[in-house]
């Protein structure tokens, strides 16, 4: 039984073309007789003319319509493509040409078409499905042109602020999942049993990214988050990413500039290398054009006079609800950028504004259209004494936060970051209405599988 | 109180210049003056030579020789820089030189220097410290200059595997942490109460990952991976985080191909651009450079004639211990391919090997030099029928797979993956004795903070 019964060839070499690979080769190559073609994926669908099947066929990289034409396959070819049925593994050969009437300007013309393997029949159709259907088969829901498109989105939405990041001589490090203390109420956390002790999961890599950016200058995380929160709303995940940076010396201002930075890249980012999946979901592309730094920008204060005049309900005091939000935010083509909030409802390590020790440098980021809060983050206190009278102000176990102290006492400096919600910004430039589709397999209150 | 009281300046133009980019100005713009250099950041040690003081100043992107020369600056600046406790904040401006005798090629020549914030006498000093000190003082051993390198070199890995995968087509989709059912009995996994339910923490994402392999053709998720595992060894972190490919289509030799054409360009990409990292851990370079492809690769049954000739008192049947890999790799320098092991050691879902039945189409890999198993993954079974009896020999509930056996009654292919370990890679790279260095904030058997 030997192991190596064939000579090496390198992972490039072995995996035959994509369709992907197909399209650029037409675009250059296509002749009389199309470009060879041969092709292993999915029957996506189907529509039949008679002695013409025009099917869809994806194989991961994309999607492409093939046609079968009966007077040019073998007819055992024919009959397998009519009527095996959707999701089944395929094998077609012919060839290539481009065609702009054809979805994605390519049409293949099938010389051979082989089952690989027959599916069962198939449970999503084109018919409307309900949410709880499509959700119990997301396993299967995620084959549909609609969630390719928003599993590739998401891919460059995090590909393009690692991108930005790391431009700017930032450094990932992870921070820890499993932390010992129950640090602001355990309303909200998930808690294990962590051999003898307990253990809870880490709501946000803040406080170890403050001491990484106390070696390093500028580092962020990127990583599942957990809240154990009782809301049922479409802007709420059990289990979502968050992308948090944090930047020695930097101060409220330059935090902001690098939040307009990383966010007007990513959605230029996405214009250029995935509009096509863009145009896929038919998300308007308008809005997203229109996003460009400087974002306007407002205090809590002046927030609560602008929605006095809407009449929203608000109570100055409060924090921004939903429709607060939406209302803040329906005049305007940009984000908005919300600071100095009132102390008493931010955490306890936000810095004090100069002269208004009673509102904070903490910095929020509504999205426009609706999509709700998609930053939160501030300056952080550096001064040992402030932070210490904090810590007991909000009542929090001293000892557990005697490490994090110890950045105020070795060589403390300015410094400031912000989380940004992965599934939050997906939504807002896929246009989704509710976060679950933004996550591959979403936890919800209801909903742990599949 | 306006929030905006200074002109939009952006991010980019914000923040001052880094020793990072004053070191490639000195190589270019290097005159009889030097380069004109103002720097923030820390005092990370300091020797004394009567008049001249030489300082080792770090701000985040890097390290660099300061010297203080009595005669050139302020008496108090002298008085400062002399008499400051280590670790503290401080502000620097001078003139950068070349310099080939200093560390890093460059050397700053101060004209002032000012504390900003001093530091309280620091814990850590240049002698000799205990680990378990050391990882008491994680949030402040992180800006040693090892530790420094170490966060770098782990960056770098994460993006060179992301890098090369993408250039491959694949799309990153994270698989969920929280999962309903403890499918591989519940020994080393931990739980949590989630809401009236029990949730498990993932070990894997590789059956979410076949699912997205099916829609999406290549796909990997890189995330954090919890194992209660009483184990206490320098292999061995109760939270690592791991790479997972999955490749529709791919059968054993192609997803062979893909780890070594993974490993060797993010070797390639290590020697490039982080070999003044590896150097100052005094990582010996050369048996890096000798890391090609194709690597070794033998059988199971192969690697038990071996060990029988080494007596490392192996048992054929038997999964290789720690002993039996650093034997098998002894002679090599490159990583040693394994496959083909005793079904009765693998998991349920590797497709058995062709004509030997109780024998699977798994690979490990294990890296040579000592550091054991990298890489450990397989050919998956399609057939729905053998997975279903897989299922049922195993003893595992099938109504939690149903969704699993789903991906095999509808359009199943050939399907193949591997897990790498982040903290292995990061450690063979980085040639550390313990795992516990190559992850920001480790989590060990008796260790959960900070």
């Amino acid at each position: 039984m030997p192991a190596s019964p064939t000579p090496h060839v390198s992972w490039k070499d072995r995996m035959g073309p994509t369709l992907d690979g197909l399209r650029r080769a037409v675009t250059t190559e296509d002749g009389p007789s199309g470009v060879p073609a041969r092709l292993r994926g999915w029957l996506a669908g189907r529509r039949s003319s008679g002695r013409l099947l025009f099917l869809n066929f994806r194989d991961g990289s994309g999607f492409a319509q093939v046609v079968v034409a009966k007077n040019r396959v073998p007819p055992e070819s024919f009959e397998a493509a009519r009527a095996c049925p959707l999701e089944s593994a395929v094998e077609i050969s012919g060839a290539a040409f481009a065609d702009a009437r054809a979805p994605g300007g390519m049409e293949v013309r099938a010389e051979a078409f082989a089952v690989i393997c027959a599916a069962e029949p198939y449970p999503i159709s084109p018919k409307e499905h309900g949410a709880q259907f499509l959700l119990d088969h997301r396993h299967l829901w995620l084959r549909s042109k609609r969630q390719h498109a928003l599993l590739r989105i998401r891919d460059e939405v995090l590909h393009s602020f690692r991108e930005y990041l790391r431009e700017q001589g930032f450094v990932c490090a992870d921070t820890p999942i499993f932390t010992p203390n129950a640090c602001e109420g355990t309303t909200t956390l998930f808690e294990t049993q962590y051999f003898d002790r307990r253990a809870y999961l880490a709501q946000s890599g803040q406080l170890y990214n403050e001491a990484v950016a106390l070696s390093v200058g500028r580092t962020y995380c990127l990583g599942p988050t957990f809240r154990a929160e009782k809301s049922k709303t479409r802007r709420h995940l059990i289990e979502f990413w968050m992308l948090e940076p944090e930047v020695a010396w930097a101060e409220l201002d330059d935090i902001v500039a690098l939040a307009e930075g990383l966010i007007c890249h990513t959605v230029e980012r996405l214009l250029e290398r995935r509009a096509l999946e863009l145009e896929a979901l038919g998300r308007d592309l308008a809005p997203l054009r229109r996003i460009r730094a400087p974002f306007p920008r407002i205090t809590y204060d002046e927030a609560g006079e602008i929605l006095a005049g809407k009449g929203t309900g608000f109570t100055l005091g409060d924090d921004f609800g939903a429709p607060d939000e939406t209302a803040l935010t329906e005049d305007l083509d940009r984000p908005l950028v919300i600071t100095h909030f009132p102390a008493a409802i931010k955490a306890f390590y936000m810095e004090p504004a100069p002269g208004r020790p009673d509102r904070v440098l903490g910095l929020d980021i509504i999205a426009p259209e609706g999509y709700g809060e998609i930053v939160g983050g501030s300056q952080r206190i550096h001064d040992p004494g402030l932070l210490r009278r904090r810590i007991r102000e909000h009542r929090l176990p001293e000892d557990a936060f005697s490490w994090y102290l110890d950045l105020r006492r070795f060589g403390s400096v300015p410094h400031s970051g912000f989380g940004l919600g992965i599934e939050r910004f997906v939504s807002w430039m896929a246009g989704l209405s509710h976060l679950r589709e933004a996550i591959p397999f979403p936890r919800l209150l209801y909903r742990l599988s599949p």
